[in-house]
């Protein structure tokens, strides 16, 4: 085993020695305060700790007890059939992942906030786990658990896809414990991977979730060994050339196609992304590493392409991606339904995953743009505010007479799914957030790619940050440490920001942007404080018309944040689908430190419509486009919320793009 | 065995003597010339043929006959396994139905044009139905074949589904050929689903996909016995109360939820169509032809009901219905979104069904109107021009870039489905067609509903009707035989008519339109002449304000005619998405024979945006709402097809819903 180059990094992505990429994340990360802060708490003290209640509730944990008695010496029989609670149809092969999730969302929570009792649990499951191994490495009880024949069933098996989350949780047990415990169990499922498939072995396999590529690299940045880094690159290899099939495997009577999986076409061929959205995006992830690592241009000219594929015309204003519920997939370019947006909250975690990932490999601003903007919208709307309750789907259109159908992914809060992969995803990228804060470069320069309070920095430049940003504009960076030499400290201007002001230690130090960073270069002395002011004034967004969905529509925005209007909010509780907003009119903002946790609201103007919801016809929804229009309807005041605390008020009404008074 | 009191309808739908429907089919119904006898010829003459070659092909026919194998005596064994072609990945539970539906299509066709080889045909496969069904008169070869216990899985098992196709290839068999033969096999199925389900023996079984329930009425119709008409209502009254499980069935890991087969509350207190179309659609024909025969108030005023909810806010311009590919399922109201619109084509012929029994049940004009619009476009779109090929999904908009997908159903034309249902669908609708276009009522009335050439009476008054229809306006109607005495000719005006002309004799008879119809009353000769002149002027048609997914955009259409823009017709193929609609500009028309079987195009005026299609910023598809618009691009002019004619001419680009220019 070579040396632990990245010990020191107790966070998820720690590029290697010989990583090609511009920035690398800083040792420290730490949140201390302000808006994140709260996030944080509220999953540091109520979701992680509920975690383990249930996956023992959803049958999980006991899999994995059954495969250990199943596995164990001189035992038989296995208790699974009896723990799967009722109402659970049956176990999902990836469920064993959701107890890996955890397992590192925990161990990340620990390298915060040390804390005994959950360390405890975390050695208590990692003991459940290291004990189902089977004795050549194999793991997942699904299959050992008489489900069927390991590596037969690649399309729907999710074999790769759990190993993959469990390298990741051991990764994460042995940067923050420094234990080789879960890490050993990780690297012997490695190798037996590695016996199974690769150069002189199986060539033809490649997993339908990807997830095993990403893992494998950050497993061999973290154990120095390289067959790992290899074998990452072999699946990304031979993805692509149509070796899934669904027809061969059981209980899908219907056929995804390849594009489902990214099995249509190899990575680097690829122009557009395409299937399944968490799929996809787990895959750039993992490719990102791949190219960080290995410094294949052609792989990084893919990734930047199909980035920018992802960002021109299948993102939501929320970040969000993944239009589809069929086949909870991506659309076609501009197909972005806020109704039924389907934006699984795990699709935004990816899509974090592979942007964070882009911003150190290139070193650009605007990846860490549309990860602001997805940690403030399209992820943490999937997170109720109470850290209990989740979404699944995320919706930028709710209809005040929508029927939640049991069939749906509902948008109401839920406690768990049945399949429960966002829940611990989201603890595990809350609790590592601290990390996509802050990066460093190979000249010691420090780069502020979000704003929370908190300190960051490396072996050279430390700062502390201050700011009540999302509410204010204003972040005040004190440096804590610094080299004695010149190091230049950026800061990355929002691209939703149209001004701003920069001062360092009370001068005005104006300098253009370059490419979204604000640089400031001088030899910084402990103290120094530069201030940037971000105005926080509120905005209507429109969207391009090539956006069918909501033509005539526009949005309410402030900073990074999206605002929707519930229903509940609204005089009477108006039927919102009744309701136009006046973009002529005044938009004011409101401090409610009472609501919903502490927001501010916003009040534009607007109208009720007078047409008939019958239609024209009073029949059909219909009528001749030379009619007169329906005149305006009343004045009405509307009031919007911050988009992540829909839906935590009841079922109701919502929309994030209002019809403009008028256009309709 | 009872009177046959409808043998002298050859159609689908015949009332029975007790039966409290307003209006009733004609006997004489023959579409002889005109637009749809084109189309009935090529169904005719290359579609029905066609039809056991596809069959035999994707092996159904040899279902058949392995299930009469394993039935017949002495023999062992099962060609099933074998018959099923590559790529077939297993047998659908409802694979029967697909050659039930060709039965009864083939019989209609055979009740208009007598064919010996079709004849031959239909005897054939009579005979392997009749040879494949079991002793006790269950049939099914799925379940027969191994494929499980019959009667254990009625959410996906579609045993009462297959059941009721059969019987209506029966009834239809009986009414063209006189034959008991296959009448005698749906009998006997009947009195075995009896023996099975009802009061006294098993009181919670309905069928997870409705169909038996219009099926045993008209096997009561066309028999006489009580017993059907009983057991058809015992299967409505038993739905609505949860009792069906998709968790309890095999291969299908996610749960629809009770709306999917609208088991979610009773009939008679829905209040609004919900869950998979065809389903909702097949369940409230049955439950119309209920009220017809029963007279129950209860039901016929939900029926009016969920009708009306179906078309104020869950109906295409096209007809088409069902919004979410997600469950083939109707979306909540106003969700209606053009490019993902599922619009299945066996939506549309249900949606036909519906609304033809409630034209007859209440004797209202706007349910016809309703066909009409079905018919020509959200229907006839499915029926490729070839005969050969057909659409399952029926888009109002398929981006020029558009990615087909092969896990969707494709907007691309196919000449049969793994999941077969609609092609034969659209056969028995096609072939029956003439039985929709006159009614008769107490009075001895002639109603014309739909305006096709052919001759159309009962035992009173018998007319000719003359139409160049849908690309004239003028219908004359010839009194061919009429009673000594006062009777009512009633013409549909279409609600899409703003104006009209009539004449009797040549001498104006203006009447203002009572419900829909205009009536021509007085003591017909033959020989009397009444003429219609319905106004063919282009028109552009806006939605009402809550459809989200068009807001902005107009639709042209022309008479009964809805209109779509395909790339082809474009100048340079222009993208679609890249063009707006003037409507301010005229709109031309101009009558094409040599295009698509010969049409009517229109022209509109229309610009290219000037908008980068990468965003306003251009990387981000949403922009400041107060920036100024990008300014109206180049003039083009459009030009336009009916929708019925899409797809006919490879892949591209389609449009139904236009952006108004300068609307954003």
């Amino acid at each position: 085993m070579g040396p632990l180059s990245t010990r020191h990094i107790t966070g998820p992505v720690g590029p290697g020695p010989e990583s090609v990429t511009v920035l690398s994340p800083v040792p420290r990360a730490r949140i201390e305060g302000g808006f994140w802060a709260r996030r944080r708490a509220t999953n540091a003290e109520v979701s992680v700790p509920e975690g383990p209640r249930r996956l023992e509730e959803a049958g999980n944990l006991a899999n994995l007890r059954a495969a250990a008695d199943r596995e164990g010496a001189g035992r038989e029989g296995s208790d699974r059939e009896g723990a799967v609670p009722p109402g659970f149809a049956g176990d999902f092969q990836f469920q064993d992942s959701d107890v890996h999730k955890w397992l590192e969302a925990a161990c990340w929570q620990l390298a915060d906030t040390p804390d005994d009792g959950l360390a405890a649990e975390v050695e208590r499951i990692v003991g459940l786990v290291a004990a189902a191994q089977r004795e050549d490495g194999y793991l997942q009880t699904y299959y050992q658990l008489g489900g069927g024949e390991p590596w037969t069933e690649l399309g729907w098996g999710h074999e790769l896809y759990c190993a993959g989350h469990l390298m990741q949780a051991a990764v994460a047990h042995h940067r923050v414990t420094g234990s080789r415990r879960l890490l050993d169990v990780a690297r012997r499922l490695a190798d037996h991977i590695g016996s199974v498939f690769g150069p002189g072995r199986r060539l033809d396999g490649v997993c339908g979730h990807p997830e095993v590529e990403t893992a494998l690299v950050e497993l061999y940045r973290t154990t120095g060994e390289r067959r790992h880094l290899e074998l990452a690159g072999h699946f990304l290899d031979r993805r692509g050339h149509g070796t899934l099939s669904a027809g061969a495997d059981r209980g899908h009577d219907r056929d995804p196609g390849p594009e489902y999986w990214q099995d249509h076409t190899p990575v680097r061929e690829a122009d557009e992304v395409t299937g399944h959205a968490v799929r996809q995006l787990y895959l750039l992830a993992g490719a990102a590493d791949l190219a960080a690592e290995t410094g294949d241009a052609g792989l990084r000219a893919a990734l930047e392409r199909l980035w920018a594929d992802m960002v021109a015309g299948k993102t939501y204003l929320t970040g969000g991606v993944g239009s589809r519920h069929d086949w909870e997939a991506f659309g076609d370019g501009h197909e972005l339904p806020a109704d039924r947006a389907y934006t699984e909250t795990c699709a935004a975690i990816a899509s974090i995953h592979f942007s964070w990932r882009m911003a150190l490999l290139t070193g650009e601003a605007r990846y860490s743009d549309l990860v602001e903007r997805t940690l403030f919208n399209g992820f943490l709307g999937g997170v109720g505010l109470d850290g209990l309750t989740w979404l699944y789907v995320n919706p930028l259109h709710r209809r005040s007479r929508a029927h939640e159908r049991p069939g749906d992914q509902a948008a109401e809060r839920t406690r768990w799914f049945r399949c429960a992969c966002c829940p611990p995803n989201a603890m595990r990228l809350l609790a590592s957030l601290p990390h996509y804060v802050a990066s460093t470069d190979g000249g010691g320069g420090l780069q502020l790619h979000q704003y929370a309070t908190g300190e960051y920095g490396g072996e050279g430049l430390v700062v502390r940050v201050e700011s009540a940003y999302p509410w204010q504009g204003a972040v005040t960076v004190t440096v804590v440490a610094a080299p004695k030499a010149e190091r230049t400290l950026s800061l990355r201007l929002p691209a939703w920001c149209a001004d701003h002001a920069l001062t360092v230690n009370g001068t005005s130090a104006e300098t253009p942007a370059r490419q979204g960073w604000l640089e400031v270069t001088r030899a910084f002395e402990p103290g120094d404080t530069v201030r940037l002011d971000l105005p926080l004034v509120p905005r209507l967004t429109r969207p391009h018309p090539r956006v069918d969905a909501v033509r005539g529509c526009v949005a309410l925005e402030r900073g990074p944040l999206v605002y929707c209007l519930e229903q509940t909010d609204q005089p009477d509780r108006a039927d919102l689908d009744g309701l136009t907003l006046d973009p002529s009119g005044p938009v004011t903002e409101r401090e409610r430190p009472d609501l919903l946790g502490g927001v501010v609201t916003l009040t534009a103007a607007g109208h009720r419509h007078s047409a008939d919801p019958a239609g024209p016809d009073g029949w059909w929804p219909y009528g001749p486009a030379d009619a007169a229009p329906a005149p305006v309807g009343a004045a009405v005041e509307l009031t919007a919320v911050p988009y992540y605390a829909w839906a935590n008020r009841g079922a109701g009404g919502m929309r994030v793009w209002m019809p403009v008074t008028a256009a309709g």
